[in-house]
């Protein structure tokens, strides 16, 4: 790769597309140069944070109750057609395999595009008596859909990397819980661990997963200000079991159909938001959690003078190492000042200088990567250090973000306040008229008029216009308050 | 599902075929009812170990320098096309897709049978110099291959979970040093932590990997007798590079090619291993490490009694989740022989037992699974005595499983003597004229007169005939001794 930049200046929110490319390529995580259109390459750097992003939330669902499974990459075309509304959303970007070798198939197969209609056949299997629910099984994998917008690495490609969690219980009401734990899950890994904030929204019922009774999808905001979805979930109801006969008997001996939920974190896209929202003008700046090096040492000596400090810098990393702590030594023969450009470009959490001087006073220097400080730290104190340093950066790191994704969401009660406010970027409330069926004229014409969409009411604050106000679109009384923004 | 059979008394050596199909049902690890042939659904219970299995090898890779990438799973036409014995090894069993939707695609493309078509293209751009060396590089992924022969869970479906690594260096002598690290690091992985001995072989000239000069793999063998392949590696030599431009420039500015090696574990495969060398006619036997439970919990409660015996069960199972033990609690509503019976089948490697009378001593039985011995230990050891336990035990299955193995490689010098030993299974020596193309003829007649196959010779002991043996097949003076079996 010849497109490393040791150092750039570029500010991510006047300059998002251009900052963005720039670490995609600087920090060495994708490559767009595969020759089939829409398909990405990535590379290690990002491979190994999302494995671990993987990990974390896989951790959080196997909690809750869920077990991993594999399930085909290939559907049957009689599969798919099952359930009128999924037909419609997925068969048009679906693609097809209709041949081996030489032979022809009996029947067209599907790249999943979601695995419904390939995990719910079996489920009609599996569940028979009330005993074999719940039923709560995930599978981390990738779907193919032929997706006619541009591709850009880890927001949008034809091929991404998910996890499903395909859930089944007796009662609605316990599916709906699951679509609450849903939530509690995505605030755990993604906020929490990762510091990227979000805002669940119930989307209007023309925007919902086809074959749902409601999805419930997470929202987020890019450095530009536009939103980016990001985990949904879905309450199936019953359109999926009566279509695949997911049933079992109750203890009368009645027959009873499942109530179903699923649930789609996007690994890949979810790294998206991580590096757009932490980076800065050096480069990425990675959660430690997820960062494949959280600790670089990078020894500082004079010609011909090296050998204690690289012992010492060995000695140093076994330590942490030993703490489980990811080290890296980086001995190259480059100037320190390449070397701190190298690893801030790829967003290292932590450096740790060592020279002579420092090592004469049994300190290092170190350096943390999010807010530039450094600190003098004793030897003898590093491994606490460390760990303190981290926590802190963590939390830190959610609280910048927090601080600036709360301050772009806003409030218009005018269309032309919405647009004037939307042109700065977030999201902004809105009194709308409704978020059925009939709501929908509004929302298109929002979109065709300013190319802006409405992301649903907020789930976490169930608060209605009074019955004064009216919606921004067609001035009927207002049933809810929606949030509208431009989607990435 | 309705098959679970909870008690089962069927030998695995006479009956292979019959207890290896109770297993996959009994124990809930794979169903073969999913409607495209071929294509098999993993459960959760396998699931579950899989992914350890998949850590523990990505972990020995990541040691050894290489980085974990991901590469799309369609590769276009044309890649493929670029080098031709690979193109004929892999061309007839490729699924295509020629359509998205209703959109024609220009150019056909394969769901990937293997990656390098898909990689090396991307390799040739990120090498550039020798600075760019050795570029080792994994992806965990699935492959997808229209098998024509039967279906058999873990063992040989149309879609397939491994691990590919793909490394590039400047010299052959590096590459070749990749080769044997590749062995160790099976051997390491394997046999070390999941007690499957096995012996590499440098496979013969007509049976190597398409477009390697060698292709080295190891061999085990069934219950039955039969030899099945485990992961194998290939020396590319710069068949590759060539065909791709893989290149560099060296320090007096001239282009070299690089030095290719590829390494595939299976690890559904590598699965079907595990369960057949250490399952019995009770069930699976797990080894520790993967099993997704360690231990389980059985309360012995008389009826109405069982509230301290349920409390101390929790106590004891924080106590040993403290020590990143996986434990689960059996608090359903059956007797403890069910319960027995139940876990016996899924393997669960230790199995604490505790009743009334135990509790008022301070004491539980701890069962094991692979020995079936039951062991009194008191409260305040079990921590220490776990550790040492599932420490013994993974020795023992080890040891028992070289000794099954070893017993079962033999020696023979005609081909009378070769079929009367092979009919009762294993791997049997033999002096055979060559493994380049011209010993091709001989083996292809031992194939047919006698369903044996020819696996190579042995990389880890390089004795060669005396120069007075003959082939078993032709007569002429025997080249090398192979070592031949019938195939799974």
């Amino acid at each position: 790769m010849q497109m490393k930049q040791r150092e750039f200046k570029i500010d991510k929110e006047t300059n998002f597309s251009e900052w963005y490319n720039t670490i995609i390529y600087g920090a060495e995580l994708a490559d767009i140069r595969y020759n089939v259109k829409g398909f990405v390459v990535f590379r290690p750097w990002a491979v190994a944070a999302m494995k671990r992003m993987y990990a974390a939330y896989e951790k959080e669902l196997e909690k809750t109750g869920h077990g991993p499974a594999w399930f085909p990459a290939l559907i049957p075309e009689k599969n798919l057609m099952k359930e009128a509304k999924h037909v419609e959303g997925f068969v048009p970007e679906v693609f097809w395999v209709e041949k081996a070798g030489e032979t022809k198939l009996e029947e067209r197969l599907a790249m999943r595009p979601t695995s419904e209609t390939a995990m719910y056949p079996m489920y009609a299997l599996w569940i028979q008596s009330a005993s074999d629910l719940p039923l709560k099984i995930y599978h981390s994998s990738q779907v193919w859909r032929h997706e006619t917008k541009a591709t850009k690495p880890f927001i949008r490609s034809r091929e991404f990397y998910w996890i499903e969690a395909h859930d089944v219980y007796a009662t609605r009401e316990e599916s709906e819980a699951q679509v609450r734990e849903d939530m509690q899950i995505a605030r755990k890994v993604i906020t929490q661990k990762l510091g990227v904030p979000f805002v669940f929204f119930q989307r209007p019922q023309w925007d919902k997963f086809p074959g749902a009774l409601h999805t419930f999808a997470a929202d987020t905001l890019m450095p530009d200000g536009k939103v980016i979805q990001q985990p949904s979930t879905h309450l199936l109801g019953q359109n999926f079991s009566k279509a695949f006969d997911i049933s079992f008997t109750d203890e009368k001996g009645n027959k009873q159909f499942g109530w179903q939920t699923c649930y789609g974190p996007a690994i890949s896209r979810i790294y998206a938001s991580v590096i757009s929202m932490h980076g800065d003008s050096k480069g990425l700046v990675l959660p430690p959690i997820i960062a494949p090096i959280q600790i670089v040492i990078v020894p500082i000596a004079r010609k011909g003078s090296g050998d204690p400090l690289v012992k010492k810098a060995l000695q140093i990393k076994e330590a942490l190492e030993q703490k489980d702590w990811r080290v890296h030594i980086d001995s190259r023969d480059k100037t320190p000042g390449f070397k701190f450009n190298d690893w801030e470009m790829k967003g290292v959490p932590m450096r740790i200088e060592m020279g002579e001087r420092e090592l004469e006073k049994l300190s290092v220097t170190l350096a943390l990567r999010d807010s530039g400080e450094k600190r003098t730290v004793l030897e003898k104190d590093l491994e606490k250090r460390v760990m303190q340093e981290a926590e802190a950066m963590t939390k830190r790191m959610l609280e910048k973000a927090e601080k600036w994704f709360t301050a772009r969401l806003n409030t218009a009660s005018t269309e032309k306040d919405l647009v004037k406010r939307l042109d700065k970027g977030g999201m902004v409330r809105i009194p709308f008229c409704t978020l059925e069926m009939n709501g929908m004229p509004c929302a298109e014409s929002l979109k065709k008029k300013h190319a802006i969409d409405v992301r649903g009411t907020r789930y976490d604050q169930k608060e209605k216009p009074s019955g004064k106000e009216t919606c921004v679109m067609c001035g009927k009384t207002a049933a809810v308050y929606v949030f509208a923004g431009r989607q990435y």
